[in-house]
C-alpha cells in the first residue's frame, strides 16, 4: 500500500521502519524537506538529525507534506499537536477526501514558563489543549471534513505500537472513530503490526480521553523508568 | 481500625461494606444526616435511598462530616467532585491535622446545558474542573495542608476496587502522593482488599492523570458494556 507518515519525529520513524519492512511504499511528509535536512542536532529526547536516518533507508521519500499526501492511500499524522490542525488544513480537504487519516498526536502545549527537567521529559507536563471538551482529533475532523479520521496508536509509544510482542503481546490498544471504514483500516494496520487486542472505543469523541491519557501513560511509565504494556482484562 | 468514609453514593456504600466485613469501625459522614436520611428517590444510576442501605447494617453509623471524621483514623473521601474542596475545607485542618486522607472523587461538573442520555451515564462526558494544570487532590491538599493526602481507588469502579478478584485479581491499580505513610496506609488498605499489583505513582501531581483517566475509563467502559480490570504489563 502507498502509505504517507506526516511528521519527522521519532514515533514517525518508528513507523517508516516498520511499513517498510512490511512491504508498504512509505514517503515521509514534512513542512519543508530542505529545512529538515539540513537540520543537524540531536534533539533533548536523544532523537537524531532526520537526514542520518534517511541516508541508511533507501526506500524511505521526505516531501512536503502535500505531495507526500496526494499520492497516498492510508495517511499517519504524527504532526506535532500543537501545529497539526494548521499543517494539515494547509494540505486541503480536497486532497485528503475519502482518506484514511491516523491520527496519534498528542495536542501538547509547550510552555515556556513551566520547567521541564531533563533528561525525565515528563516531570511536569506540558498543557493539553485542546483537553476534556473537545480533541485535537475532532479538530482534524472538523477541519477536514471529507477525510476519514481515526484516532489509533496515542496510547501508547510509537516503539511498542510497531512491536507489541515486546511485552508478550498480549495487551490492548485502542480505535476511536466515526468512520467505520477508517476504524477497519487502522485496526488492518494494527493486525499486521502483530496487535491481537484491539478495542474500538466508539465515535471519534472518545479521542479526547485517548489523548487525556498521556498524562496517566507518563506517570506510569515515570514511575516504571520505562515502556509498558497495558491489558484491558474483562 | 476506626475508618470514616465521607459520602453517601455507591461508591462510597461499597467501602463501608467492604471495610465492616474486614472489621473495621465505620463511620459515614453526610453534609446533613436528617437530609440524607429523608431522602426516599433511587437516583437516575439505579442506587437506593441511603436510609434504606443504612437499614439492613447495624455496624454502620451515619454522622455529618466533622464528627465522622473527628473520632476518624483513616478517612476515605468520596465526596462528589464539585462539593469536595469547600465540604473538607469545612471540616477544618486542624480536624484533620496528621490524618491520612485516601481521595477517589472525580473532580466532574455536570453541566445541564449538556444532553446526558439515560440509561448510559457517560455517552457525553460531563466536564472535568480543575483539570490538566491541576488536581482534585492537589487542590484538597491545598486546603488542608496538615491532611496527609493520598489519591487513590479513582481508575476503576469502587465495586472493583473492593473486589479486585472480579477479574481474577492480577490487574494492577495506582496510589500518588506527597506523604509516603499515606501511601503506605492506601496500599496496606487495597492488599486487605486483595490487590497484589499497586504501582505508586510518585507525588500528588500524578493524580492530575489519575482524574483525567476518567474519560479512558468510561470510554473502555462502555465499549465492553461492564465493568474491566486493567494490568500493567512489564
Amino acid at each position: 500500500m502507498k502509505i504517507a507518515i506526516l511528521g519527522t519525529g521519532a514515533g514517525a520513524r518508528c513507523h517508516a521502519d516498520k511499513l517498510t519492512s512490511l512491504g508498504h511504499e512509505v514517503t515521509v511528509g514534512t513542512r519543508d524537506p530542505q529545512t529538515t535536512l539540513a537540520r543537524t542536532e540531536t534533539d533533548p529526547m536523544g532523537t537524531a538529525p532526520f537526514a542520518e536516518f534517511l541516508s541508511g533507508r533507501k526506500g524511505l521519500t521526505l516531501l512536503p507534506f502535500a505531495e507526500a499526501t496526494a499520492g497516498a492511500e492510508l495517511i499517519i499524522n504524527g504532526i506535532d499537536g500543537a501545529n497539526a490542525v494548521a499543517a494539515l488544513t494547509a494540505i486541503g480537504n480536497d486532497v485528503l477526501a475519502g482518506k484514511v487519516l491516523i491520527d496519534y498526536a498528542v495536542p501538547y502545549r509547550y510552555n515556556p514558563d513551566i520547567p521541564r527537567p531533563w533528561p525525565t521529559p515528563w516531570g511536569v507536563m506540558p498543557a493539553l489543549d485542546p483537553v476534556d471538551s473537545d480533541s485535537l482529533s475532532e479538530q482534524i475532523q472538523r477541519a477536514l471534513p471529507d477525510a476519514k479520521v481515526v484516532k489509533a496508536f496515542v496510547t501508547q509509544e510509537q516503539e511498542t505500537v510497531v512491536d507489541p510482542a515486546e511485552f508478550g503481546g498480549d495487551h490492548t490498544i485502542f480505535v476511536a472513530g466515526d468512520h467505520p471504514e477508517a476504524k477497519q483500516a487502522a485496526t488492518d494496520l494494527l493486525r499486521s503490526y502483530g496487535w491481537t487486542d484491539i478495542l474500538d472505543l466508539g465515535a471519534l469523541y472518545a479521542a479526547r480521553g485517548m489523548e487525556m491519557y498521556a498524562h496517566m501513560h507518563c506517570a506510569i511509565g515515570l514511575a516504571l523508568g520505562g515502556r509498558f504494556g497495558v491489558k484491558v482484562i474483562r
